[in-house]
């Protein structure tokens, strides 16, 4: 049975499933495609998601693909209670929840513990707990298991390195780097969350201020964006070389600096910053030394899978007093008497409750057209896939940017055969 | 011996070099580094790119590197003949230029194949049409080839093409591909050196106009960009489907999309489009039925590598008068009254005399800096390397990267140890 | 005595007032002279502004300054309780507040009352209704009152038709007129506040909407600039002709269209937009007509002081149900089948509670340090004043404008001598 | 007669007049009124302004009015030589021209003496200089001069101060601040044509590069933007206080700050800048301090109206080495090694021949249009118009608006009656 905050809530949270549901027309598409087919027939799928409206419609869709789905939090504060209690109301023979938000790290656990002891077949997971804890607690069930999906950055880069250690023993699709769901939520997804957190949590003013994002990846680069959009003067930090990624930090840094951002070291942004946002999947990003010269009033927040890019205990270890002054901003009074700011202890400020409500549905209704494909896929491959991190194949990539055009009555041209001919001929010069 | 249009026309060409090389830091570095290893010894490298003061540096670098340097144009109407002319007087044991605007394609091949009488070791091709030449004309001389580089998009495409039709007989490293070149070049260079072409060349505002922007790669990301900094609307328009390119025309057009532009199939485009750019690098873009419904005085030009992304033919067919009103631009008067303007005869608009003046300086330094190092890994790789498209290695390309940066006095921190212990770590979650 | 909806909110309401203050530097350092000179001594201020913390940070300022004060709400919604709860726990010898959110007309006309049954002698208002009150109502009181402060567009416009019937009584100072009010207030301001309660209130994407801004005066190109910042497509609607603008909008149009926005009429606009924001200070913007074309999901609000901007009885009796779906969302079903909606009823978007919490608040430091001085400035040269639309001094507005640079930290030069005689010099020309 | 460099060129010259004719729709409609009722019979009209295309139309759209028009320059350097050539061949009887690029101040004032010798009845100044030398040099001229129209904020200070000082003594229009003019020439036609001057003189990259602005009027806020929309980091550079604008130099550093520049004093934005351009209208904005600790390699330059604004005479002083190193690009080599640019000796880039081609045509065509109805307001209210400087009509420069509008196939409503009736009414409130 679901566990969830407060069941009475339920009636809220199903007018924010119907007005999500009447914003995500491509989950729709899909949903009424399953609905004949039903792909899932047989199969269970387990779930460690923000769960919130929009992951609501997703485990709804799953659902009409024949599912049983078992969802968890991905993260102990940034469950909607109204929806999860909605969620719960919904189908409960075929739909289970189990989040709230405000989890302890017990309360967390024992929540994906809940999903797995469904015996799911596929996997979805945010950030790479679920499948971290299936791999590590429960080795004997990882047989039952035909694929995962894997929805971020930050939890590729785990599978990736648990790939290299040879310790990764399910399929599981890598559908953060699918083009329709890191083009699009991590750079324009992002970019809106994580502002309208920030407003909303404090009210500021972002014209004029000066912005410090770490990281320049898909989330930093939209957040700049974002930022310079309302005013404010954007510093980007990046880090010299490669980890994990494509490009180095310096090829960052350069498009950061070409598109009209300063580009500065760590310490030089600290002193300078009036609002820092994380989004670099790495450790102790902002730390001691930067805090120690950073502006009075500075404002911290992160929107990154994990709460280790800005090193709290080191924050809290310098304070004098640490105060909530208002719902999840945390004022750090230090002992030179300057006060620093951290939005929803630093964890992702654009899903953290009240602050963040995530990401914009239509968005979602991208990512998520993604998940629910790549699971279908798993489905029908389920004899051909080998254990590790799997590309979404480039039909489904295709498929999903297809029908975002098609439900915004965008209309692209065939290339002509001429055109066609031309792209595989070498022999045409000058 | 050299060839250019008017040899008294150095000194002027040789301030035109001053200049840029007092603004292309990065080969400076590399050249000095080259004078004293001379890696280049005993070898000559063949080039044929666009003849003009950037290009000139990067002839002059290989030429301290200890090469004998042959160069000719790879377009006939972009060559700078002040700063062809200073390079013919420059160093003529060394360095010899078969190069001068306006050249017929008789002109056109004939100095491609002084560059070839030459017997090259290296090639550096921009287009392709040096490659192409030696492997259909001279394929003799191909064992003497160790290595070429290419600087295209369109160029890599023609050799990939070759590849897959087992035609590809040279070890060809794809500059264009390095984040170093495409990033920087393709997106901010095409940019500011297509408005620049605009601007000059017809003196009309910008702002307020209705500017279609054909192809959403990364120059037309950067075209975009630029048009509406300075005001104007911008329409772009995509194909469906993937013509050698990683993401789908779906994916590019729903980023341009989210990125605030219009997107708009080819037709509606053509009938409400002011000023029309191409960068798509492939065939008859623009053709007889959107000429048939473009608005009167429509401007039209092309910032692709080859000068058949407008179809100059049909528009020609159609026209009861064709008058160049002014240097470069075409009015076509048609049957129905409407005036259609061409510019620079469909060639790409930026690097066309006297209108475009090619990318700027700094955007050169870069790219060019990536063709000097993959030369000198040519060299010193001739024994390892097999025929075929290969990428530009890594360390080339962030050490161009790192250059850039250093050269604008930007810092970037290495990431702390601990920083990158967790990037290869997975157990650490919730 | 205070009448608010629920004094317990009292500590919540402190915390929030705590927030802004620290946040509010101008006008504490306004507040640290008044204290000391306690500019209203023996003064009584009567207030009818949107009640929410930094509307609470003014009061308390005025009562640092010797006055009694008593404040209504300037609007039926926009209340923020808990800040009400907190005003009225304050001080209630000298501060008192009359004022809830979700008031009926008569509500709100009763708590005007009480601000005036205290006598005041200055008045703030904000659109007007304070004035005009007691102007229709109470016109035996308007002896006591030596001067007022406007703090809208709407209200002067209201103010200047009054004084050219001949009906205004008071002298009012024109605070919005002032530079350092509406530059930053209307321009700034009300963008981030628009985009806030729509992003809020809706969790829809912006980016590659079609967004309509009816009105292209300051707030109009501030909401048109945000929404760009966020990726929107922006289509502006202006008037032909002067209401009330010192500039045609005609001129307005041309900006428009000349910064990259498509300008268009409103029926053409009507048809294609999916979110319209109102901004005109003007009645009936989009109504019947439009309503009739809209596309199917269109989302109307109105930044325009009153709620006359959206004609909302007619488009209740166009449709055959009306029902809230969210808090302050409202869905029209129309007969044919399209949805419309409607947010905050029409009531101005950025401050109808619970979706619009007001402008920034550094925004509102700069706009009410105007009308703290404003306040100062009518107390001591009551004799002096006479009834009219007045102008903010010019020393008040600069005096601001550079006590928010002052907090900011941005310093300026004074122009040399030799720049100042140049400035009144003719004679040196080429 | 004429006098211009080489009459040789006016076939060339013809060309670029009616490329400007092509794109001046709105002048076109005035001519062909203006040839219709013949406004300007039997008065001689001259003019002291930049003779180029543009103005080259603007002359013919005179004579078509009927005036006999005599014309120099306003500005040594900014003629361009092949339109003057084409003009003084058009209609030797009723159209003359003295100007050439290059002029000394003798030859630049024995022009305008030229145009003076033929007893002007209406004069058009674009800086002054023309008005100022019939004060100064020709009293007894005075009384045949019923009018003038001045193009510049420049003008317009010098004016005013004369005003001041009881000196003025024609009815002066003060073209320049219709809003049809500097809404739409200072800001968007200034920004493209310092930025076409820039790019075209140098073949720099903008992007990445620190750029100071120094002045945030309208000229100087529309260069910023283009900067910016090309990829620089701009830094705003004002003055505390007023220097005859309606808004002090705080409001324009706040206005600039929260627009996402950062603003400077001049001391440390000399220290950091790569790019510099001055639109102040004052003197020595850049002068020997801020010289000695420019960035080795700095440019400057100028799109303010005289060549006053950076101290080139300062600058010359500190150098071992004064050269022109390209057309207009003038290298100072200091004694420390640096080596500062100066572009076109410091007269406005934007127009300075070859650099500058000067504001676009468009641009032009609303400016120009805005100086012919002026020149027709003269010419029939010859009589009620005193000696000073006055507003252009109202009707005129929302007539101007229209027809640019119209030109440009934008339409805008007309209020309807209820908005109308709205806009004067105050009873109606909450």
């Amino acid at each position: 049975m679901s566990k969830v905050k407060n069941p009475s809530l339920a009636a809220a949270g199903k007018k924010e499933l119907t007005w999500a549901e009447s914003h995500m027309p491509v989950l729709k598409l899909i949903g009424d495609e399953f609905e004949k087919e039903k792909p899932f027939k047989g199969l269970t799928i387990g779930l460690s998601l923000h769960v919130e409206k929009k992951t609501g419609v997703l485990l709804k869709t799953l659902v009409r693909g024949g599912a049983k789905v078992f969802a968890a939090s991905c993260n102990p504060n940034t469950t909607d209670d109204i929806v999860a209690a909605a969620l719960a109301e919904e189908d409960p023979k075929n739909l289970q929840v189990f989040a709230w938000a405000g989890q302890t790290t017990e309360d967390y656990y024992w929540c994906i513990d809940q999903v797995l002891d469904a015996h799911p077949n596929i996997l979805i997971d945010d950030g790479c707990d679920l499948s971290m804890r299936i791999h590590t607690q429960r080795p004997g069930q990882l047989k039952e298991v035909i694929g995962a999906c894997e929805e971020t950055t930050t939890g590729l880069t785990r599978l990736r390195a648990m790939e290299k250690d040879g310790k990764l023993r399910i399929p599981t699709l890598a559908v953060n780097d699918a083009y329709s769901k890191y083009l699009l939520d991590n750079q324009f997804g992002t970019a809106q969350s994580t502002l309208d957190a920030l407003v909303r949590g404090l009210n500021i003013l972002l014209a004029g201020k000066t912005a410090v994002v770490c990281g320049y990846g898909w989330c930093g680069r939209g957040i700049a964006s974002g930022l310079r959009g309302l005013g404010a003067n954007v510093v980007v930090v990046e880090i010299e070389g490669r980890l994990n990624t494509p490009d180095s930090g310096q090829h960052r840094a350069i498009t950061a600096l070409y598109s009209g951002y300063r580009v500065l070291d760590h310490m030089s942004a600290a002193k300078i910053g009036q609002v820092f946002v994380t989004a670099t999947g790495n450790k102790n990003v902002l730390r001691k030394e930067h805090f120690e010269v950073m502006r009075d009033g500075a404002i911290m927040c992160n929107s990154g899978h994990f709460n280790v890019e800005i090193d709290e205990p080191a924050l809290r270890a310098m304070s004098t007093e640490v105060k909530e002054i208002k719902d999840n901003v945390v004022a750090y009074k230090l002992k030179d008497g300057r006060t620093l700011y951290l939005l929803s202890e630093g964890r992702l400020v654009n899903l953290s409750r009240p602050m963040g409500q995530g990401h914009p549905i239509e968005i979602m209704d991208g990512s998520f057209a993604v998940q629910a494909l790549s699971c279908q896929y798993i489905g029908t491959h389920r004899k051909s896939m080998k254990a590790g991190v799997v590309r979404v194949p480039q039909e489904i990539d295709d498929q999903v940017a297809s029908l975002i055009l098609k439900t915004q009555n965008v209309v692209l041209d065939k290339p002509t055969k001429e055109q066609t001919a031309y792209a595989s001929e070498w022999q045409e010069g000058t």
